[in-house]
């Protein structure tokens, strides 16, 4: 990362809280902060239908303190952000449908509970760096690509109403209360401890196991273009946003290698696994409904400001996260 | 109203639920509607510091089934929507203020429960019509004046971001469940029935409530301006909207007559009182960092596709307001 903030020197010895930690880009930022030396403590739920899952942190287990508990759980929340450094907040409910039929779930996590933990952090702790996971699905369908942070934001289904109330709400305390929060909204991101189970994260996970499995993969439509973050390049960002002091109080859009079709990916994806199939199946009627076409990234004020860039191919993060779950597959599905 | 819409016809022997209904414009809307023949049933909670008032139903109560209820208790909803032909959906909580000191109540009563009513809507009641009052607080800071439906959304403090998630939800459900929900952005209204006690329904309140004993009124700022819509010209938006069927699924700016200063509007309110002083003030400081500057709304929209203009100039709209006060303040106060 061509940058002047050295990792190491901010991390190492500093207490950071990342909450769904045991999920999938939360267990990535966690192992990168334990190889920097930071004192890093994990907030998760472990719902089954979530992203959460102890082999995420296989091999550095001891070196994470680990608090099973739900960011809906209040009264919890001021012990657990008290005397932080740094708080990354990642726990959420992703699955657009399952907004759908449940949106009050998804409402009380994605909104509810980000408003109490940010009462907690102005309450007991209001130094402490924020960089709060927020998502491209708030700015509902594009109306011109790539995809800038003044897009208007007119989210398409529920959970993208409440995930734009819950990145509103952190900008909102950075410039009223003072907090030192940034919102980075994330594009798909993919690599290695994505939920795999179905597509509830990502539909890249459901793929992978399809083709691990012998099984062809289902495209749906696949002529939508989208962009791929690979994780690694997301925790650098995260780690990058919270020491940056051109960070605070700003969202920035995460974006990655140039934009492919769900088809090209899927023909990446049969190559990377040195295999498979794929089948373009019509779009479930449902789904259509909360569609957001084609979407990719314009991240250059991130680039820009913070310095930060995607360093990973798609092609290399296809085939690192392929040949993860090849070892690890029987922890995940 | 210079519209092809008889609302005799249109409202009479009808079924109509209003949550809020004890307040300032459900109670209006309320008492129009019993005039028009309709069979009106209200929510409100009377939460003493909100807008719910008996005294609003004074002349009709009769005509009225009131559930004193909190639209935050949602095991009542479904009995509560089902059989309704029409649902004016104005509960809220009001006060700016009150959204930053108490950003979880807000939530609660602004976002979830109207999440909880739609879905008893789309399981209970799926043709029930639906007009929502939303509020002009959702633009934030304006980029330019008049401010139109196409203007960017970015609340500047906890309501306004609720208030938005409450409107996205209506929105949504039209578009996705097809439930027939249309959103009224409402300016500054005024008039009988708004709450005078203090600051937290509108200024304008206790503005007249001080004029009216004596007091001066204090004008913070002075220069910003606004738009005002009387009461009677609000309640005419919502019963036309509910009908129309340009209105489905829409959202549009109420507006009022030209839009004046608060050091105007005080000159203003002075001589329709016959009397009385204004202090001009600092914004306080807590205030001014959720203020939002010179507002006043674009309304051609509801103009145009549903026939709609406010029709009550603003001199008359406080001459009847201080009228009403000086023979029932006491019930308000």
């Amino acid at each position: 990362m061509p940058t002047l903030i050295d990792f190491r020197q901010a991390y190492a010895g500093r207490r950071v809280l990342i909450t769904g930690g045991l999920g999938f880009i939360g267990s990535n930022l966690a192992r990168t902060l334990v190889g920097l030396g930071a004192r890093v403590s994990i907030i998760d739920s472990l719902q089954p239908d979530y992203g959460g899952n102890r082999h995420n942190l296989a091999g550095v287990a001891k070196d994470v303190k680990v608090h099973i508990a739900d960011v809906r759980d209040w009264p919890r929340l001021p012990r657990l952000v008290r005397g932080q450094d740094f708080l990354f907040n990642l726990a959420g409910q992703t699955s657009h449908m399952d907004s759908m039929s449940d949106p009050q779930t998804d409402l009380d996590i994605n909104c509810r509970a980000q408003l109490a933990i940010l009462e907690a952090c102005r309450l007991h702790n209001p130094q402490v760096r924020i960089v709060f996971a927020s998502t491209r699905q708030i700015y509902g369908r594009p109306d011109y690509l790539p995809v800038d942070e003044k897009h208007p934001l007119r989210p398409v289904d529920v959970n993208g109403i409440n995930k734009l109330a819950g990145e509103s709400f952190h900008l909102l305390y950075a410039r009223v209360h003072g907090l030192p929060a940034t919102a980075l909204r994330l594009t798909n991101t993919i690599g290695p401890r994505m939920r795999i189970k179905d597509a509830r994260q990502t539909f890249v996970g459901v793929w992978i196991r399809r083709l691990l499995e012998g099984q062809p993969i289902e495209v749906w439509g696949g002529r939508q273009l989208r962009d791929f973050t690979y994780v690694d390049d997301a925790v650098e960002a995260f780690l990058l946003a919270a020491v940056h002091p051109k960070a605070v109080g700003e969202v920035f859009n995460l974006g990655g290698p140039p934009p492919v079709t769900l088809k090209q990916l899927a023909v990446q994806l049969v190559a990377a696994n040195g295999g498979g199939e794929f089948l373009v199946r019509e779009f479930p009627a449902a789904r259509k409904k909360i569609d957001i076409g084609n979407y990719y990234a314009d991240d250059r004020l991130i680039r820009r400001r913070l310095g930060w860039r995607p360093r990973t191919s798609l092609a290399t993060a296809l085939e690192r996260t392929v040949e993860f779950y090849r070892v690890h597959r029987r922890h995940y599905v």
